[in-house]
């Protein structure tokens, strides 16, 4: 088999660890795979990169932002090469160039456009095990350019997409996909398996295990990518395509996200066109506008229009949707920050019914009141009062029956 | 004027430091200078490194060392720029391959080939300052090299060249050159101005301000060179074509290195060639030796060979003369490391005689003994007790009248 094997910041965290890994490594292409690594930063030194440019400017220059962290991995692939060769077998540390890693000119959160590689083919032709320093590529331009927080996993199943690679394994220092944080709910089951959109809905909403680009590319090429822990060799989690199996689970998971604030518009004049004026201001600012919920008055005349936005923009977002609701002619606004996200994911959803109302009577019987709803095909989501997160999570993981047996 | 500026270690050991740097730069750039920046790494960044590389490996691959080691460079380059951009000005951080700096192949210690400055010249035309990682450059086959410790001196000196730079100025954390070491010779002279040629004399003599290959490189294709302080705005040292004035001046500096071996093969059977064949052997080995003293005995049928190489091969350098003499039939080895070279170095020298003579005088007249002699067109250099260096350097700086008047 040709394997990409991606190995996150806690897994390459000091040379100690660093050695594991190519233990780890070595192990693989002694079972008789071939085998590609992409590392991340060291764990803290991308923290470690920022912090000294936020010493020089408050607001630097994207380019030489992306400049400055691709170092990160860089010094992470070269020492990983050194600790394989260490152990006898012949490596090779790529940059994201030198991997071919063709990406948009958009600084700090580029995206690949074609991984050229002729280059790593002819290597692992050669029998090496090649160390891919993740995170970065490089515009046509050549110029470097990062894929924003979370890159590497990207660039793994990138790369394993352009050599066709029969499998990408995700070291974390996790045992894989879990029904919801095993620090809430202790017995939390790990999943053997799970769909890629289910996926994308976990990692988007809050489970940090996978970056969300990374399995929405996984989705698109049909790369079967594993996430499990570098720290024992305990099985992981498949993320694959849909079968037959996971639509007999109604819900295989519950999340949550802390990271939410509500703005509220009140008494807005209820016209046509009037939400897109709204939102394209709001989008305009960069503000990611999650859930968006509007209410019409008895009369019909005038509107409260809600939405949901990372709580980082909630100063931000306030001060803007002030200035809009005096331009039209609103009564006012309201934030609230003390909110959050819990959502119950499950692909089963398509085929069964009731599993909505089913969460909201959970909730309504300990008392949660539900502040905001949205739902997808495949998830639903409650806004809720933020004291009540941890309850709401426990009693969804409970009435869904997600325990481990 | 087009300027090359390059920093080193402790002209940017920190952010403070960086944004000195940058408040230099801006103010030679308000002069009216268009500027080219050359960085080194923070100071012991690269020691760093090399220590996470040695907790891997002993004897790490030097593909990969220099891969992790240029990333020390490039970080600098990024901080320096936004440094520069939070002054209002526009910059741009290059890598070595950005600024088009292609190497031979011979990792860890490459060699320039050229400089493809299309894409420098045009930042610079668009008014760009330019920050360079110094250090680095790249192979044809698209791998990264670096150029060996101070080798960032070499890049400045280069890139200076290749830009038909006005003037290239290497900033270090002293003033410029001077007659002898500061701290033995409190009164030691700065140099206004000093010829190429005398400047490799002393670089490679143990005053350690400038790389000599970067002033070999300097002195081939004429770059006028000023050392001077980043800490200050004292005037500096020009490194400069030699001129009338300089040969008015008999001996210029006078320097020294403690880093000296001796090793002595006695009774050695005289036959044609026999210094060929153990100078080879000691080459293949990879010592540099230094000064070579050879003794016919009175019956001119055996000879004593003795020859000076670095401290760091002593041990390596023994062990393999004493196999060779024992293959040659000498009678034996000698090693003496409680050693150091004087060397008095001045093109007046050409011009003036009786320089060494006076050397040797006041040598003797001091009680210090003169174990081997080795003399160019401009220096004449003396092996002594190592005991003796300090009196040495002091006596001869008076003797030529080196002080500060």
């Amino acid at each position: 088999m040709l394997i990409v094997q991606k190995y996150g910041g806690t897994s390459v965290g000091n040379t100690e660890r660093i050695k594991a890994v190519a233990a780890r490594v070595v192990k693989s292409a002694e079972e008789g795979n071939r085998v590609v690594v992409v590392v991340s930063a060291m764990s803290g030194e991308t923290d470690k990169l920022i912090n000294l440019a936020n010493q020089i400017s408050s607001n630097p220059s994207e380019r030489e932002m992306d400049l400055l962290l691709s170092s990160g991995e860089r010094i992470t692939s070269a020492l990983t090469a050194m600790a394989i060769e260490e152990l006898g077998h012949k490596a090779m540390a790529f940059t994201g160039r030198q991997m071919g890693i063709i990406t948009d000119n958009i600084h700090t959160r580029a995206k690949i456009e074609k991984i050229s590689c002729e280059r790593a083919i002819k290597a692992l032709s050669d029998n090496y095990i090649l160390v891919i320093a993740g995170f970065q590529g490089i515009t046509e331009t050549d110029d470097v350019t990062t894929l924003g927080r979370g890159g590497s996993d990207l660039s793994a199943v990138a790369i394993a997409s352009a050599l066709d690679a029969d499998l990408c394994e995700i070291y974390t220092d996790v045992d894989g996909v879990y029904t919801t944080d095993p620090n809430i709910v202790p017995d939390a089951r790990k999943l053997e398996k799970i769909s890629f959109e289910e996926m994308i809905e976990l990692a988007s909403l809050g489970a940090k295990v996978l970056q969300t680009r990374s399995v929405e590319f996984a989705m698109k090429y049909e790369v079967p990518v594993v996430v499990r822990s570098s720290f024992n060799y305990n099985q992981g989690t498949l993320v694959t395509k849909e079968d037959k199996d996971m639509e007999q689970v109604v819900v295989s998971g519950v999340a949550y996200d802390k990271n939410q604030t509500k703005i509220t518009l009140t008494g807005v004049p209820d016209r046509p066109g009037i939400a897109a004026t709204i939102f394209k201001r709001i989008a305009d600012a960069g503000i990611v506008v999650d859930m968006i919920v509007q209410n019409v008055s008895s009369d019909g005349k005038e509107a409260d229009i809600s939405f949901t936005a990372p709580k980082t923009d909630s100063k931000k977002g306030f001060k803007l949707t002030g200035e809009i609701a005096k331009e039209l002619g609103a009564k006012g606004v309201a934030i609230r920050d003390d909110i959050s996200k819990i959502s119950i994911v499950g692909v089963g959803m398509r085929t069964h019914s009731g599993v909505a109302a089913r969460m909201f009577e959970v909730l309504a019987k300990h008392g949660i009141n539900i502040i905001m709803i949205s739902t997808s095909e495949i998830k639903v989501s409650c806004i809720i009062d933020l004291k009540y997160t941890e309850l709401a999570v426990r009693v969804l993981h409970e009435a869904f029956d997600l325990a481990a047996k």
